[in-house]
């Protein structure tokens, strides 16, 4: 089934760095959408597969979720999309399309499992998937999303992981005018949750451990900041929220967060890391916590229009292909405001 | 307001020995049931309370809210109890009554705060509340509960604590026939879990990491048990559980746990621990994490309705009080089954 090689010089190998490979993106099948990518954002999660951080990663491998790029050609059963058509693809290119999960569009949560934008064997090809960091990506075309041609292209790339992991959580509980969001972490995801959850309506507090994070929190849009790291504004603001959406992409204690929250409501958490909790935040507070992966197809059509309609974009960092491995690095050190995306013409 | 010295022999001192106390009991107003105690069970709450582990406890001390005893006097304006009755008194003895969480009947979140049975400020005599462990209490009747005479009274005693809060989140989910659910952890909490479990039809699962607990638990009415050391077990039962009842009192990962809840099932945690969780299983289980603390007095009065129609008692060791300190270091090495409850008249 493998009949074309497209060259991708993003690859990565395993010896951790990036280097040329010539990767196999299948034919344009009945149902498939061929896209010549523009934009891929760099997402935490592409760094942690590029170094097998969980023991998963099948080389060689091409990582990249948040892709940009225009249709090129599509199938004959393909009446969605058409050729000059701009399109993004996110986590997502294939499940199963039959089980109680597809069905109810939570595909991420398909029964037979999702296969992965990259690193997922590819039910079609028989290969292996590979992600965005490359000049052409071939999906079926369920897992294609329009994007509007009001936003900055390069802008909307991190919408399709970190912007529907944001919104889907806050959509979901329903945040609405006069709700008391609080953020916490301002990174890739922290950045896009203020957005949100402003245009939702939502008073949104930034809960930073960085005080230079501050003045860059008012101005994404929060009304105000809460130093994690100072107990006393911890203590003022006891039963004060209505949500918090914890963004911590590393391990961490959230019992003093939950404190912050009014009884009966919920922490969500998105990031992948080990949390500890003293259970009397749980009992007394009668919080929740509850975890939230990106989101299913139809919601994040939802987003993308939600973010055209109210002009939300990331705020990133274009580079080049050749400055990827660097790139990493910063990411790692937590020194990109918010999202690093590579040209993918400079490949 | 303090008129009348009622002598209590089980107080504890600073000293962290039980030793004879004279403690205050105030005068029965028109609202008060006053109780003649003849039974009283030890909760590991009194234990952390005497031994001042959470830094908050007031000496002298008397501990004790599983208490169930004989109505002796009631005010003037009290039309509900009548002496000679059998009565209990669980955790909390009073509340402001008007704030929206008592107004719900949730006592237990005040939100001027309960007044707990021991340990607590006594709005009315202006000293402080003393517990069970003791001949005599004097209760407004709100908190007054009605003990059927079809129980063995001592074995009603457990239920005033550790009943009701193995009662209320398997009935706030309304756990019935066919649910499966899991008991994690065989102590004075666990055992009545697998009994209510029972009575409401679920299919009842025990998991444990004591091999020498399972025969016990099928006993007690577990359909089945998991040892959770044993990693077979525990993938053997992957997305098999439609609730998870946790009980276990000391700090713990519960990770493993929540691989076995079916998706968007929850786990109740009812123990005050320190817990740890990779939120890979909130994220892709969709799983969720909830505390629950006691019960209101109604769900409380409904709780002993239903072990009455039921026939649900605690599995007790009865002791006399001179063995107070011992019973604690025994509760403290697990090795009571399952609760120990203490003859007042022995005092």
């Amino acid at each position: 089934m493998q009949k074309k090689n497209v060259p991708s010089y993003a690859a990565k190998s395993a010896s951790g760095q990036l280097s040329p490979l010539l990767i196999h993106r299948r034919d344009v099948g009945e149902n498939d959408v061929s896209i010549d990518i523009k934009y891929c954002g760099i997402c935490h999660t592409d760094i942690h597969f590029a170094k097998n951080d969980l023991g998963v990663t099948s080389y060689p491998f091409v990582p990249g979720h948040e892709i940009v790029g225009v249709v090129t050609a599509v199938g004959k059963k393909v009446k969605k999309f058409k050729e000059g058509e701009l399109v993004g693809v996110g986590c997502m290119v294939d499940s199963c399309k039959e089980c109680n999960s597809c069905m109810e569009n939570t595909e991420q949560f398909c029964e037979k499992g999702m296969t992965m934008t990259y690193n997922s064997p590819d039910l079609i090809s028989g290969g292996m998937t590979y992600g965005g960091y490359s000049k052409k990506i071939v999906v079926n075309q369920h897992f294609v999303l329009k994007v509007s041609k009001d936003l900055e292209p390069q802008r909307v790339a991190p919408l399709l992981c970190a912007g529907i992991t944001t919104y889907s959580p806050l959509n979901k509980f329903n945040i609405k005018k006069g709700d008391k969001v609080g953020i916490i972490g301002l990174g890739g995801l922290g950045h896009l949750g203020i957005k949100f959850a402003n245009a939702m309506g939502a008073d949104v507090i930034m809960i930073t451990s960085s005080k230079d994070k501050c003045e860059d929190a008012i101005n994404l849009g929060a009304k105000d900041v809460i130093l994690s790291s100072d107990e006393k504004q911890i203590k003022k603001n006891i039963n004060n929220f209505d949500l918090l959406l914890n963004t911590i992409p590393s391990d961490h204690n959230v019992t003093k967060y939950l404190q912050i929250l009014k009884p009966q409501k919920i922490m969500v958490v998105v990031g992948l890391a080990n949390i500890s909790i003293h259970t009397r935040s749980l009992l007394f507070g009668r919080n929740q916590i509850i975890g939230s992966l990106i989101g299913g197809l139809k919601e994040t059509q939802e987003m993308l229009n939600f973010a055209a309609k109210n002009n939300i974009v990331a705020d990133i960092e274009m580079i080049d292909a050749k400055d990827i491995n660097a790139t990493f690095k910063k990411i790692e050190k937590n020194k990109v405001k918010y999202r690093a995306v590579i040209d993918i013409e400079s490949i």
